[in-house]
């Protein structure tokens, strides 16, 4: 048992400069390999914010997943996110963006899928893209996108005053364990059409976006919207520490079944069979 | 074991007049307690119809729910829909249209959620609550609500066009089971937000509904868009009969995975080892 009182303690980024490459993507803290999460308290806990939303609760979590290519957001949607049953939660994959959403401010596409009031919303993928790929290969001018980690701050600040918890989830991969992955793809034939030709260009690029996921890290590790990092080298651990890190949050947040005024007995009279 | 070729022949409504007085809601069709789903299989199937679709496919699939309330929509979503993972399902609950919704055509709102290639979309009440809700309210005209069949079946027809399969369920609850799971719902505190006094005055007018499901079991099974009744009585068999009718679907969409052309030899000498 680990004296930590929290996955989300362990997990945490520290505050000031960042460097990821010091971080273990193969560790297993907090226990290793825990037990699996069990689905029925998963959902007990999602329904009852959901329930608190019914009458007029502003709570709601907001998980955006970040990492390299393979580093597993897939899998953890499926197998962590999965855990939860469709109804409350709302997942949006960004990708590249579309000519439309690029006529506006980079948070538009973003600000359209946020989640109401007692949902859980999934980004797979984010706004911080705009400060990842857009920075790795200056698609936009700097000064533009060295506005943008204000501008995510801002934006974030905004979305917990609303009543959103937000929790941050870059999943950390190693650079071997990439190689390891891609080719396995390329072993399976029933996995080629998930191979990206130019994830391996984007993979060349392997320094440039670890600077950009230390940047992000340090500059966009708020308070109110902190930065977690899950190693990501192991499968079964990745998938349980962020159904972990969903769970620690929906306990603090421990959303209650409301109790709205119901005459029991004038309805269960109303109930009673036909003659 | 059953002689009936699938559970889709077996549930499937009968072309001609119907009276859903004459289905049996408590009944177990097609060898009753099957053996639970395997979650694997339909999760792969559904990766199947996905990864098609990054090709070009254009195929997809529209579960629509439909049933009196406690029929058990939220169930069958929880437990047959929830067997698929987040990734590739769109849900929506379509609730009281807003006012937005109503300054529009009644399919305005239903097109704006349909699936895209790929996906498979799960309505939770639909445009049928137009001819059903609608109807026995008379919120519009009457005129207007019986020209609404054949624009659904239009409707549904250009969906079918463009690559959509529809699994359309009426999940058949008898008059009793209602009041039994109201009353359970009034015994159990943690349960009293989901009571809506609401739903017993429409329990009030249940002939009126079934007259509409009659209407609409009848005026919109067409050969494109079937509809099916699962019994709903028994909480465990309903679930595991919609995935299974959504088992069968998928199977027999037999979607394969593609196989872009890929240079496999030249990607792995590109991800070797860094000297």
């Amino acid at each position: 048992m680990s004296a930590a009182a929290s996955l989300r303690d362990t997990l945490r980024v520290p505050q000031g400069p960042v460097s990821i490459a010091g971080f273990d993507s193969g560790a297993k803290p907090f226990g290793g390999a825990a037990p699996d999460h069990d689905a029925h308290e998963l959902a007990a806990l999602q329904e009852r914010l959901w329930a608190e939303a019914t009458v007029g609760g502003s709570r709601r979590i907001l998980v955006v997943l970040q990492g390299m290519d393979t580093a597993g957001k897939g899998g953890v949607v499926s197998h962590a996110i999965g855990l939860l049953g469709p109804i409350g939660v709302e997942y949006t994959a960004f990708k590249k963006p579309t000519q439309e959403e690029l006529e506006h401010d980079f948070l538009w596409r973003i600000r359209r899928r946020v989640p109401g009031p007692g949902m859980i919303g999934v980004f797979d993928r984010s706004h911080y893209e705009d400060v990842l790929i857009v920075r790795v290969h200056d698609l936009v001018p700097e000064a533009e996108w060295e506005a943008r980690y204000d501008a995510i701050n801002a934006f974030e600040q905004e979305l917990v005053d609303g009543g959103t918890t937000l929790l941050k989830v870059f999943l950390h991969v190693s650079y071997d364990v990439q190689r390891e992955r891609l080719l396995r793809r390329l072993d399976q034939p029933d996995k080629h059409w998930k191979f990206d030709v130019a994830d391996i260009d984007e993979r060349g690029r392997w320094d440039d976006y670890q600077s950009a996921y230390d940047a992000l890290l340090e500059r966009c590790n708020t308070d109110a919207a902190p930065w977690y990092v899950v190693p990501a080298d192991h499968k079964k651990y990745r998938n349980w520490a962020v159904a972990e890190l969903l769970r620690e949050t929906l306990v603090e947040l421990d959303p209650r079944h409301p109790h709205p005024p119901l005459d029991v007995e004038a309805l269960r009279a109303r109930l009673a069979p036909p003659h």
